[in-house]
């Protein structure tokens, strides 16, 4: 059971850590709230600003002393309360742990702290011809990315977080730092205990570092958008590109009720239907011309229409900007809403089916919720939207959500792609992995034996 | 701890499995040896052959009831002992679990029994245009690759059994069967479950069925075979491809003596010079044209020469069937020598010099070890050799091969890029891992507290 640190157990963390330990209520009440709009604010008890690690191994021996919780906080950009000390305690805010600690082009890789933003390790590793490619579109941090196994636009072509994380060290609550992983490409030397770490939300452990993989800069891009009648049809091309085996940088769906909220928000003036956002690369022009035939042909089969090819960098970054700021446009567009952004992955033929499952419960519920996503993975987000204070309606987009869910396991996929559990899902844990939640229970216990790291996500209260 | 089986035990085993339960010398001796060579031998004290998932559930109550060592078997084509009861007990031997339960071109994906060897699937697949890419060169089991985490010539371009297992059905020692993974392409949904399986070599539960992804099959090939001056300028070669983005399907190195071996035991002439045989995919010839030049020249930036493109695909296949014979032609090379083939990965940057240090342990120590290996990766193999009965040499053989492993440990590598732990590599398990490997024991520990589970491996003695 975790505790209520007094101040005189403060006053103790305090004479290790000076300035670095904040009770400010400013500091506070800016660590009980993430990206996610959650209706209940949790301030933490204490800030720890660490800036070493250190700093987070006395913070965690302080904390598995006194039995005080220690939750993990680096951009707060999360949409699932993941870093919210829902149970108090201490929120173990990494920020400033933030340098790029080695840059290695010659091995695709670089060593950060868990700080560090990743548009900033793809500023630095451009004058090299290599960038990191997972782009969740927030500004979040890698450490974050790296707890809740993130992924988002890039994935398509170049994988998660756990694709593109090669080695961590972790602060364990016992004292020990370990390494997991290797720098090589690849390892067969006993259990993947870094594949244990990432996603698990900060509830193991705390990555103090992290080498991650940099990939070459396509030598060509071009993107291209294409209406359809129906989101089902535009994901139905999508499956096809895929098919075929483009291997696109991105691959985006967006529906009419997104674009209508870009083009509010970006006053910008996309045709405000079904649209796919496609990105490719090429070795040279002729090379990205026969691609772009192809995707153009494959969209044509499912009725698109209305081609645009973004001549311009300009053009290309402003589409770009334009879907990654999606989901910020419909929060502009419902001032006083609540929006829970749902993340369900299925296995990609799974998908059309899944998506008319959803509009139909959206009608069904009587819910408004824009649907976008990384189609070329099979994940896709509804953003599920009412006022906050209409517990009817909110309760309806509940229904939306179990059913989509429902839905997801029934073909054989998951409740979270890419946003991981945090508080919201944690009720569908037991009928995404029967037993195996129970093992993963074990495992918690074998390495927060007091409950102390990040308490109140993931596991369901059973 | 574990213990000898009694007749009396076995009577019972044998009541629940009958004939599937096997005590014959026959049966015995050929479960006590792999393709890797061990002077050792180690029959168990019976086999069962399971025939389905509840034969393992029956057979992995009979061992926690009784303490019997169970060690899972599949095609036995290891190299490391990985499938040796070094503990006697039971041999659970699941070759006659190999049915493909489904085959779901759709999603790009199929459904086996552990003992479906990989060559098979990929057959099955073809006629859907589609294949299983990862490619270890032996009849290697799906079930054994999983539990080893293997990979082979493929990895370079779609990765290894880690990335390629989707999801798994693992029975435990406590008669619970759980599901790990997802079908979906990725999932945040809690601890990485289906990871810490993949990799663990049979000592935390039995596979008893696996979902794997299969690929498109690409639509031109072209192999291009290049000559270099030495060892070290053919690995700078593939050094300067992977640099240029150039996503080669396969990326080999073989040395002066492998190509020798090949030759004599092939029938063939191809140069005996060090050699990078590498496989190039386009969309339309065109496109493989464009990349070829690139290679060649690339390889001409480190003195490369005599390119020959294999023209046909009958060439193209003998090629490769070459390649993955190189390490049978070393054995019919050298009869009544015993071979460890080592399996070393680094840092892609940090292939030459580990090239280098491991052709100066080869001449220190005076030990022939022709080189081969997936330089894309940056996992090589020395094929060490000896008279099984010179034990001075074979001494030296292992001072070599722990120069190579303190190497690549000293730039971030691992001692095994693919074969796994088994028997050899257990005592470089604490230099790689640290206190890391406390953590493997803990939950080695909580996943099998009778420690029944293929006893002996990953785990040095300490």
């Amino acid at each position: 059971m975790t505790t209520v640190p007094t101040d005189d157990a403060f006053a103790e963390l305090h004479s290790r850590l000076g300035a670095k330990l904040s009770r400010a209520p400013g500091d506070l009440n800016a660590h009980g709230y993430d990206e996610g709009g959650s209706l209940q604010h949790y301030p933490p008890h204490a800030v720890v600003f660490a800036e070493n690690e250190q700093d987070v191994v006395d913070t965690l021996a302080f904390a598995a002393r006194h039995g005080v919780p220690v939750t993990p906080w680096a951009a707060g950009s999360g949409l699932e309360g993941n870093a919210l000390p829902v149970r108090g305690g201490i929120s173990l805010d990494v920020t400033r742990m933030n340098r790029v600690l080695r840059l290695d082009p010659d091995n695709f890789s670089a060593t950060v702290e868990p700080g560090v933003l990743y548009p900033e390790l793809s500023r630095l590793a451009r004058p090299h011809g290599l960038f990191f490619a997972v782009d969740p579109g927030a500004e979040a941090s890698l450490g974050g990315m790296a707890a809740t196994g993130a992924s988002g636009t890039g994935a398509v072509r170049y994988g998660t977080m756990r694709d593109n994380v090669l080695e961590m060290r972790v602060a364990l609550t016992d004292g020990r730092v370990i390494r997991v992983g290797s720098r090589a490409r690849k390892s067969s030397a006993g259990y993947d205990l870094k594949n244990l770490f990432v996603g698990s939300e900060g509830t193991l452990g705390v990555i103090t570092q992290l080498t991650v993989k940099l990939h070459p800069l396509p030598a060509t891009l071009a993107s291209l958008r294409a209406s359809f009648p129906t989101v089902e049809s535009a994901v139905q091309a999508a499956v096809l590109v895929m098919g075929a085996g483009v291997r696109p940088e991105r691959l985006e769906l967006v529906d009419a009720n997104t674009v209508q909220a870009v083009n509010a928000y970006k006053n910008t003036r996309y045709d405000e239907t079904p649209t796919l956002w496609i990105e490719l690369s090429g070795r040279d022009e002729t090379d990205l011309q026969t691609q772009l035939n192809l995707v153009m042909d494959l969209c044509g089969e499912t009725d698109g229409y209305g081609f645009e090819r973004a001549t311009t960098e300009g053009e290309r970054l402003a589409l770009w900007t334009a879907r990654h700021h999606a989901y910020y446009a419909i929060r502009a567009l419902f001032p006083g809403h609540r929006i829970q952004s749902t993340d369900v992955c299925v296995p990609i033929a799974e998908l059309p089916g899944a998506i008319r499952e959803t509009q139909r419960l959206l009608d069904a519920h009587d819910i408004h919720g824009p649907i976008l996503g990384h189609v070329g993975d099979g994940n896709y987000h509804v953003s599920l939207h009412a006022p906050g204070d209409d517990t009817a309606a909110w309760a309806r987009t509940q229904e939306v959500l179990k059913g989509m869910v429902a839905y997801a396991h029934g073909v054989g996929g998951t409740c979270t792609g890419e946003h991981a559990v945090g508080l919201n899902k944690r009720k569908y844990m037991r009928a995404e992995h029967g037993e195996a939640l129970d093992v993963m229970r074990s495992i918690k216990q074998l390495l927060d034996p007091q409950g102390i790291l990040n308490p109140g996500k993931i596991f369901p209260d059973e």
